[in-house]
């Protein structure tokens, strides 16, 4: 985190985020709670909340959060099972249109919410908009990892589209742009997912997405180190794994899937004998410094790249740990102003200039806007 | 393993394993060590072993196989960096063709080999074809679970092909019959991987195929749980999941690698302080059963399903015991005569009619066969 930027100098260093309350698994009250554990670490955040003032108040009125929390009265919530087409065209009075348009407003720098993934990135392209460049915003998740920061970063994980190489592409600059601006990495390793390392293997798509990326590193401020598999998500190989979103969201699963079991299969394993049980007294230290180094409320929180405006998902079953891990998340963010330097980033990538030459009769409009 | 069938009556026990001794990482030494421990726990068991005399003479003169393991001569070897084409061509004189030629020419009930992926699927495919029906092989493998028997079946986990949702079906139906003969489950738990567990979600060849597996479901006996995500592969909801190669490599991959790194993590754990080390001495017995639960080795061994002979293909990285477990696995196969009851399931499935109606015209031998 050491080489995370400063705010530009003279801004305030003050940073509000919006806060979504409804839409999660526990209800409000662990979301405020995770409000709480936030303005408790950190006392330059502040928050606007939205969902129903009668079931916030109370909750509010349990943290000493005072006047770092304002709550907006909002009624309507955009369920778990709501279509995303829906929730464009009848959400504008949940809870989740009006955090996000707080970010539209200006009144937030950016905002967090548990619901509804996605309703979450439906509303949020069509209040915040796409940045100038981008076809195809990407969720980007935190992962675990044998490098030294601890994490590597994979994107996109949250949908069910199908990407194609320019796509890819485009994923593997802004996932570039994240990690020099949230994990501080100034030449971030890329690596592209695939069912293989060697380079005649794959679709189509992603062998072209290969030349693409490799063609693009030395003016991107990246190293590519090609084609990635599962099981280096974790490794030091890499520092950004590159995939579509529905090979991200099923990896992303799998490992949380296989990480829950395993700590089944331990906690089962020190409860065997009495032996063992007094083996895990003697051990609880170390123990509880592993069980936070795999928790995965600590990595808890999608970034929405390619928007106007920094939006962070939150797993639907967050608790008061996973909120807070997440609107953490939204700070750094905010702070470091990455929105901008992604939206300098794409506009600036030779793949905008190479799309405007290319299908310069088709999207005329739309190249002019990559420049 | 209570309900494995038994060998028809009358038939010798004696099963015979075809091995092909090379393309593993480690080399022949390790291959023939885990045919050494594979015979010594099971006297019913015989090995042709294949790859060239002078490397493997000495390696077998060092174990106690005697006359249970016969060498034979073979010079050229699958590299595995070779392409599934140039091998399909030109692979005849190598270890791999002649150890599947051996199930094909009846020596030996199944073949194990840990060479290229690629090229054992083309071997296989050409040598042994396909059964009555199969338009696509899959590749199973086997999966630590909540689940009593400690396993579940995923499928297909082998290749980048993209499948459609007949495809799919026919891996529901294949990977239940595995999981009847080789899990002796009555009646397995078929989930279809995808995106989330709502109906509307997923790619359109994936919603399709999530109505003829529904469909097929009261005359398969298997039961259909519906839409899985990567979180429930290890999961006691279903017992069979079913998904395309790509999807299914990654998610394998992404398991093995995060409990790779959490085995690091928990090592590191215990060797952080003198107490943690004390404290593992004395939970040794309790960390060895963990170990053991979550060991990658015990489930080596990936099944080829829907071909005219039992192909088991083992990690390129297995030691002996990886090498062992994938013997077992094709002797288990072998002996509760999976090949045929399988070819029994297909032909007799509804899609194997429905095919037949649909695509009369298009590829009449085909269907005729499929009857």
């Amino acid at each position: 985190m050491a080489q995370t930027p400063d705010p530009a100098p003279g801004a305030s260093s003050r940073i509000t985020i919006s806060v979504d309350a409804m839409g999660g698994d526990l209800g409000p009250a662990a979301i405020v709670a995770g409000i709480e554990k936030s303005a408790e670490k950190n006392p330059d955040i502040y928050f606007l909340v939205f969902g129903p003032k009668d079931a916030l108040t109370p909750e509010v009125a349990k943290t000493r959060l005072g006047d770092r929390c304002e709550i907006r009265d909002v009624t309507e919530v955009v369920t778990m099972d709501a279509k995303p087409s829906h929730v464009m065209r009848n959400g504008k009075g949940t809870s989740m249109w009006a955090a996000v348009d707080a970010v539209k407003a200006g009144e937030a720098q950016a905002v967090v919410s548990c619901g509804n993934t996605g309703a979450l990135m439906a509303i949020s392209m069509l209040r915040l908009r796409k940045l100038p460049g981008v076809d195809r915003p990407a969720i980007a998740c935190l992962w675990p990892s044998r490098n030294p920061g601890g994490f590597n970063v994979m994107l996109d994980v949250g949908a069910d589209i199908r990407a194609d190489e320019k796509d890819l592409l485009q994923y593997a600059l802004m996932g570039g742009s994240y990690a020099r601006n949230g994990l501080g990495l100034k030449k971030p390793r890329i690596g592209l997912l695939n069912v293989g390392t060697e380079e005649h293997k794959g679709r189509p798509e992603i062998k072209n997405a290969h030349d693409l990326i490799a063609t693009a590193a030395p003016d991107g401020e990246f190293e590519f180190v090609g084609f990635v598999e599962g099981g280096d998500i974790p490794s030091s190989r890499v520092d950004v794994i590159v995939t579509d979103g529905f090979a991200g969201n099923i990896a992303l699963k799998t490992g949380e899937g296989t990480a829950a079991l395993i700590r089944e299969f331990l906690q089962d394993a020190f409860q065997a004998t009495y032996l063992s049980r007094f083996a895990a007294l003697l051990a609880l230290n170390s123990l509880k410094r592993l069980s936070k180094r795999i928790d995965p409320r600590r990595v808890n929180g999608g970034v929405f790249l390619g928007l106007n405006g920094t939006v962070v998902k939150s797993h639907g079953s967050a608790d008061a740990t996973g909120v807070s891990s997440a609107i953490k998340l939204a700070f750094r963010l905010a702070e470091s102003r990455f929105t901008e330097r992604l939206a300098a980033r794409v506009a600036s990538a030779p793949v905008a200039r190479q799309d405007a030459g290319q299908e310069n009769t088709a999207k005329a409009g739309h190249s002019e806007q990559a420049e």
